[in-house]
């Protein structure tokens, strides 16, 4: 049977890499018998806010929420629109109310792509960052009191909860067992955040006890940030709160050369809702319109797209066909030091996958 | 006349490098005839803390309050008491009690320290980092709510006033004008932590109206941790809050080759109270009673003081001292690929400030 794929190009060069992302996609699917049906979907972008004056229609829950999976660009375009406003108003409502409680994202060096480290090589970098992604620092209480005069301050709570908390823990641990190393780092910050970090702590070590096979370590935040630069072969698994996920899963990437060809999968793994699949990389629209965007953070995330269809041999010929494609300098793009446009560097993966 | 000194050790290897911190400012104050006074304080340590079931005694206001300045080694002991006691029994104590809102630390690429960053040479990678130190992320309101129940939940509120937010900008904005490039940087994540941060990023706006000869820029702490590593060549001054400015005070100094010779200040800048220099590395634990602890961190958080007291031709002495000595490669510590012990480091230090 087929799958049902809910397709939101967003914004700036979310716009660009989309059709590459799809390019790679179909070529999977012809290749391995996979049948994807594509449903386009213009909202999440500033171009509906300009003509609605919301992000997305009413029932959004209602066009996207019965897909087998959401297949994301980027989103934001902070001229025109507080980025908080159109983050809120879409990629974090998807999260949120879909309920995509891990964001998984891989740190990979590949080959072809110069390291910023010094004498690291492919291979040398191979890890997986699962961040929280539906509570702590991102969260809906606060407020601001006495503004506009010199008493004025605002506040915002973080919020962890038991569930929200054991739950991302548990899928760590669960790759963690998964992997050769099996190996977890929690990233706390229980020295200086001191009541929910602390609480953070306690439940790792709790969940610990569940997988005596996994071996774990904690690092506090600025330590860490540190060591993903001096020692980025240390980490198998590493699990934060959603924003120190959101930390490492951009330094992390930047860390094997660039965050431009990085994927990222928000994801529900109960399957009560679909999950979204984007680059880590946003809208960019200081580059956008010029073809040059690097369109393998797209592509990618559709491989971890189908893997988590449940398609894994098509999935791996995407990722197959990327390591192929870096390989080659003069088809990847010029942020890489190639010569390819947008389109040059996606049909060059959609050929290889074939 | 003379100036007063509050000395604390502290914990681990705090012990350890703090006599080449004062074998350096002794050769310095020798040299430059600048008087200092040293008193010596055993608490804001574990061993106190075993002693008197608390980390400090209840008058250490008094005892160190009316000190020109603090010199502070490390404190912390994971596996004896949980650091969130420690810190805030201690250090964090000082920061809010004393006023010290600003925390300075200096991110620069010495010369015969190798960086991770590949093909970066001394020269390349020099800015500050001016960390707000007495709000924000560190608070303490929150709590525990249907403990040890699947309900259970913490939270921890993120706090952030007027005056602490623009006095913090002010001094950062000072700074950067006072340097050639007057460039500073924000880090913000307005489009996630959706009620702090866009007022961070109010205030930032507002105070810049005021720096018309600064340009400026921000980015969001993500992609922040991302340049850092990618492009440290952009920044000047680098302003954050208590938790942004945490993190990227360790990272600075880890592209900057290690964090074990970052020094930092935390500073009342209006002179109501002592202000407290010690080395970014904490306690160290685990290499503590071994004598290889590297003191560069140590004695430039002595140089640090000095400028802060208005000794600067002492200051630049010590500072030349640890140049000299990292740039030939026996006196290094282990940890930078020497041969030196942390007295054999700490001496030659000194006697080049000689
Ligand atoms: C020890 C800890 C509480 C402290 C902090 O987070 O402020 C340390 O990391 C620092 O940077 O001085
Ligand atoms: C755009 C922004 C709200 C988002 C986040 O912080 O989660 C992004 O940085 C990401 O990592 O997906």
């Amino acid at each position: 049977d087929e799958y049902r794929i809910a397709v939101i190009p967003g914004d700036g060069i979310g716009k660009e890499v989309m059709p590459e992302g799809l390019r790679a996609l179909e070529a999977a699917a012809k290749k391995h018998r996979v049948k994807l049906r594509f449903d386009h979907f213009d909202f999440a972008s500033y171009d509906y806010y300009e003509k609605h004056g919301q992000m997305m229609p009413d029932d959004w829950k209602n066009l996207i929420g019965g897909h087998d999976a959401i297949f994301f660009g980027a989103v934001g375009w902070p001229q025109k629109i507080p980025d908080h406003i159109s983050l809120w108003g879409s990629l974090i409502k998807f999260r949120r109310e879909f309920d995509q409680y891990v964001n998984l994202r891989p740190v990979r060096l590949m080959p072809g792509v110069p390291s910023p480290l010094a004498g690291r090589k492919p291979g040398d970098i191979d890890f997986w960052v699962v961040r929280e992604n539906t509570e702590g620092e991102y969260s809906s209480v606060g407020g601001r009191m006495f503004p506009d005069t010199d008493r004025e301050f605002v506040t915002q709570q973080t919020v962890m909860t038991r569930t929200g908390v054991d739950r991302i823990l548990k899928f760590a641990f669960d790759l963690a067992q998964s992997r050769p190393k099996r190996h977890l780092t929690s990233a706390t910050k229980s020295n200086g955040i001191s009541i929910t970090m602390p609480y953070w702590d306690e439940r790792v070590e709790a969940m610990a006890k569940a997988y005596p096979d996994v071996t774990w370590d904690k690092y506090h935040i600025d330590i860490l940030t540190a060591h993903f630069v001096l020692h980025p072969d240390w980490f198998d698994v590493v699990v934060g709160s959603n924003l120190f996920g959101d930390i490492l899963s951009d330094l992390g990437p930047a860390c094997t050369g660039t965050i431009g060809i990085a994927p990222s999968g928000n994801i529900n793994p109960d399957g009560d809702f679909p999950s979204v699949f984007e680059p880590v990389h946003g809208s960019a629209p200081d580059i956008a319109g010029q073809g040059i965007a690097n369109p393998i953070g797209m592509i990618w995330s559709g491989a971890m797209m189908l893997e988590h269809l449940g398609e894994k041999t098509a999935a791996d010929s995407i990722v197959k066909a990327i390591e192929r494609t870096l390989a080659e300098g003069t088809l990847r793009t010029r942020d890489l030091g190639g010569q390819a446009d947008t389109t040059a560097c996606g049909k060059a993966v959609a050929e290889m996958v074939e």
